[in-house]
C-alpha cells in the first residue's frame, strides 16, 4: 500500500546536492539540496500565481504547485547532471539530458505502484517540460528567480561576484525567455538589489532593503 | 513590487536547521534544513491526497499543498524552537509556542506588502493550526510521516536506534491522533520496515524492500 | 552521585550552534558552538580581570570566571533564541527571553541534584544578569569583545563587511554601555584593526599586526 | 604555455564528490573527493605492482601509475554519474556512460594545448578502458580494493553493514573478474577483517590487526 | 594595550580540531574544537571542585579554573599533536611533546606584552603540568572525564564501540592514576552508563538516565 | 600477505586535513585532505615531466610519480605539523621536522612487512628530501604549483586575498629556488591570472581564461 520505493526516491532529494554550483566555486558545504531548492521554487511560484490571479484571474494554482514539486524529481536518480557537461556535447547534450530524465522519471514513478497516479504525475511533468501553458511558464520563472535569489545569498556570504557573473547572466536570459511579465518586473528589482551589494561608497548606510536582520 | 522581505525569509529556510534533531544526537552536518523537510511534507501530502481522492473523492489539493508549503514558515524567524524546551515549561509551553509562532507569521507575511495575499496565507496557516479539516489532517499526517521516514534514513546511516526510539514513539502517537486511515496503513508498514533494519540474522539477504540502490 | 543530567546539558553545548550568525549569512559550517564562544569569553574575561587588577586591585576572579562559564548555560535548552526574533516582539521580547532563560536554568541546575550547588550556580547567573557588579560588567564586556573579534575573524575569511556591519555596530553600542574603561580602550584598537582589513591600497604590506601566521 | 584549462579541471577533482556513496547512505560530509580516491588507487596499484615484480618481473610501473592518475579524470566534467542511474537503463546504460566519458576526456585533454601530450594521455586512458594488459588489470584491481577498504573505514565509523552489503558484494565480484592473483589473496584477507569488525563476542580484545591507533 | 597577538591565538582555538579523534574514525565534521573541549573541562572541574569543597573544604577554585582554561592553550600553535605520533617515538616522544608545548606557550604568552601577566599564566600552566597539587589533579581528572563523556556522546550518535574501546580504556587508566576519589566514583557510574548503551534486550525501556531528551 | 597496517596509514590520508590552511583562515570544511593534495601534485608533476621530456628528454617519470605519491606519506602519522610551529622554533624547527618525519616514515613503511619494498620506498622518499635530482626538483615544483593553484581556487571562492598574500609570496620564493625553468614560466602566468581575479574594472568581461564553467 505505502509506495516505499517512491518515498525512498523523494527522501533522497534531501541529500542530493545541486552539484552545478561546484563549477561556480561554491563550497560543497554551502550547496543546497534539491529538496531545498524545490521548496523555494514552490513558494515563489505560489506567490507569483496569487499575484497574477489578482491581476488577471485564471491561474490554476493546483497545477502550478504540482509542477513545482515534481519538476526536479528525476534528479533523485540523475543527481543533477552537470550543465557544463551538456555544454560540451552541444545540441545533442540537451536531447540527451531530456532522454535521461524521462527514463529516470519512469523509473521513479513506477515506485508509486498505482497506475492512475503514475499517469497523473507524468502529465504534470510533461506540462512543465513543454513550457507552454501559463502555469508551466510561472514555474520555470520561479525556478530562475530562485537561482537569482540564491546568487544574491551567496554574494552576501562573501562568494565572489566575478565567479558568479556567468550564471547570473545566463539565468537572466532564460527568465526573459519565459515571457511572464510579473517575473520581468521582479528581475529588474533583483538587479538593483545585486548592484547595491557591490557598490562600496564611504558613509553608505549598511541596510539595503533586503538586508533586514 | 517584488516582496523582497518575504522572499528573504523564505530563502533563509534553506539554512535554518531542524535543530530538534540535535537532542537525538544527529550530527549537525546531517541535520536537514526546514526547506528540505517542508518539501518532503508537500510531496507526501500530495501523494496521500491523490490516493485518498481515488478512494473517496473530495480532497482539495490546492489547500493541502498551500498548507504543506507554509506550515513551518514561522521558523524562518523562530528557528525551530526546541521541543525539549517546551516540555519543561509544561502546558504553558505549548501556548507560548503558539503565540510566538503567530507573531512570527504576522511579521513574515507583512513582508508580502500585499494585503489580500497576507489574508489568504494567514487563512491557510490557521486552517493548518486548527487541525480539523480533512486537508489539515492530511498535512499533519504527512509531517509525521516525513519524520518517521527520516528516522529510518538516519538509522540506515548508522545512527543509534536506542537514541532515536523516543522520537519514533512520540511521533507515532501523534500520527494516530490525526485519525487519517491511509496514514495508519502506512505507519504499520513503516514499523515493519524499521524492524527489518534491526534484525540481524545470519544469512539474511541484504535487500529490504526499501533498500533499493 | 555523578550529576548525569547536568553533564548531559553541559556536553550538549558543544553541538548547539550560535544560530544568531545565520542571520548574518555565516555558513552553518563556520558557526561556532556555544561552548567555543563561552571558552573565549572566559579567557578574555580572565585577561581583562588580571589587567584591571594590576591597575586598581579588587577584582574577584573566581566570580568572573564562574559567570563567564555559566552565562550561556541556558542555551543548552533554549538553543540560542534568535535575536531577530526578539526584535519583532518589541520590549516584551526581552522580558520573554529573560523568563524563558530563567526557567531553562532552573531545569538545568536541577540536574545537579545538589541543593547547595544549585544555589551557588544560580547566584552566579543572577549576578551576571543584573549587570551591576564590576565582575559582571567585565564578563558582559568580554562577551561583546568576543563577538567583535569573531566578526574580524569572519571578515578575514572573506565574509562580507557589508553584511556584518549591523552586528558590529550594535555590539559596539552595547560594549560602551558596560562602562568598563579597559574594554573601551580595546574597542578603539579593534576598530582600527577592522578598518585595516578593508583598506586596499596599492603596495600595502600584507601583514597587519593581527595577521601573524 | 601553462595548460590552465587542463589544470582547472584537475584541481576541480578535489571538490567533486564520489556521489555514488549517497545511495549507500554515507553522509555527504564523509564522502571522499575523486582526487582522494584516485590517490589511494595509485598508491595501492604501486604497491601491488612492486609486489608482483618481486614474483614475476615484467610490470611497467610508469604505465600503471599514469593509468591510476588519469582513470577518473573524466569525472571533472561528468561528476561521477550515478551507478544506480545506469542500472535502470540496462545494457545501454554502460554504452552511454562510455560515450559520455570519452567525450568528456576529449574536452579535458584539449585543455593541455599540446597535441603530443593529448595523444599520450589518451593512449593511457584507452589502455585502462580495455582492461586487457596486466598493468590495466592491476589498476582496475586497485580501484576495487580501494572501494573495499573504504567500506571497511565507513563501517569502522559506524555506518551500517546492512546498508553497505550490496556494494561490497558487487565490488568483490568485479575484483574477481580482473583475474589478478595477488588481489585475490588480498580480498580473502579483507573479508576476514570485515567479518572481525562485526563479530561481537564478550571479552574480545579490542585490537583487530587493522585497528592500530 | 590590547594584546592582539594573544587574542589571535586564543580565537584560533575555536577552529583547531582535536585531531586525535581522527585515529578513532570520528568524522572530521563531528570533531570538536579545542575551545569546546576546554570549556567542558572547565565546567566539569568547577563542579568537581564545588563538590569536593562540600566534603573537605580547601579547594582553590580560582586556580582550578585558570588551569582548566589555559591547559591546552599551546595547541593554538601545535595543533593537537597526534598521540599515535608520540607512541612510536617511545619515551622520548613524551619529552619531545613537553618541550614543544613549552616553547609554544612561551611564544603565545609573549603576545600578552605584559610581563607580570606572562609570569602569572606560566605559573598556572606549570602547576598543571606537574600534576601534583589537588587543584591540578582535579583539572587532569576533568580532562579525562570530558573524554569519557565525549566517547559516550559519540557512541550515542552511532560511532562504533569497538573502534572507541582502546581510547576508553586508556583514559580510564589515566583517570585512576590521578587519585581523586570523587572522579573515581563518577568513573564507575560512567562505565555503567556506557554498558547500558550497548545492551540490547527486548522490551528494554528506551530512556537511560542520561538519555533525557 | 596484504600489508594491512600500511594500507591503513594510506587510507587515513583521505581524512587528514592539510591543517596549515587554518592559519590562513580557510574554513575547516574547505580544507583539502593530504590525499587530495598529493593527487594534484602527482598529475602536475606528470604534466611537467612530459613537457620537459618534449624539450630535453631524460626525465624518469616512474621516479617522479613515486616521489609525488609518497612525498607526504609521513603526514598519516604527523598530521601536517603546523608551519607556524616551526617558525617560532627557528632553525631547529626544520631539523626537528625532518627528524620526526623520518621516524614516522620508518614506522609507516614497516607496515609493508616486505623488506625489499621498504628499501625501495625509502630510497624514493630520500631522493625527494635531498631535492637534488631533476626528478626531485620537478616534484617540489609541482608541490608549490599546487599550492599556488589552490590559493587561486580559494580566492575564487571569496577567501580574502589579503589573508592569503603571505603564503602566496612564501611559496613563490620556494618555487623559484627549485630552478626548474618550466615551473618559472608557469609561475609568471599564474601571477597574471591571480592579478586578473582582483582587478575590478567597470565593464570587464567576466570570463578570465581560467574561469571556464
Amino acid at each position: 500500500m505505502i509506495p516505499l520505493r517512491f518515498l525512498d526516491d523523494v527522501m533522497r532529494l534531501k541529500v542530493v546536492p545541486r552539484s552545478g554550483w561546484i563549477s561556480y566555486r561554491i563550497s560543497k558545504h554551502d550547496i543546497e539540496s534539491v529538496s531545498s531548492h524545490s521548496y523555494s521554487v514552490a513558494v515563489i511560484a505560489l506567490t507569483l500565481s496569487e499575484m497574477a490571479r489578482q491581476r488577471t484571474r485564471g491561474v490554476d494554482i493546483e497545477r502550478v504547485l504540482k509542477m513545482a514539486l515534481l519538476h526536479d524529481l528525476s534528479e533523485s536518480l540523475t543527481f543533477d547532471i552537470s550543465k557544463a557537461y551538456l555544454r560540451y556535447l552541444g545540441r545533442r547534450g540537451s536531447q540527451l539530458k531530456t532522454r535521461l530524465e524521462r527514463k529516470a522519471i519512469s523509473r521513479i514513478l513506477s515506485g508509486l505502484e498505482n497506475e492512475r497516479l503514475v499517469r497523473a504525475f507524468r502529465t504534470t511533468i510533461e506540462e512543465y517540460s513543454s513550457s507552454k501553458s501559463l502555469e508551466a511558464r510561472i514555474v520555470h520563472s520561479a525556478d530562475a528567480l530562485d537561482l537569482l535569489l540564491q546568487i544574491i545569498e551567496y554574494e552576501r556570504m562573501g562568494y565572489s561576484k566575478t565567479t558568479l557573473d556567468p550564471i547570473w547572466n545566463e539565468t537572466k536570459s532564460k527568465l526573459v525567455g519565459y515571457r511572464f511579465t510579473l517575473a520581468d518586473e521582479w528581475l529588474r528589482e533583483l538587479e538593483r538589489v545585486r548592484r547595491g551589494l557591490h557598490i562600496k561608497t564611504r558613509g553608505r548606510k549598511s541596510g539595503s532593503v533586503l538586508l533586514r536582520t
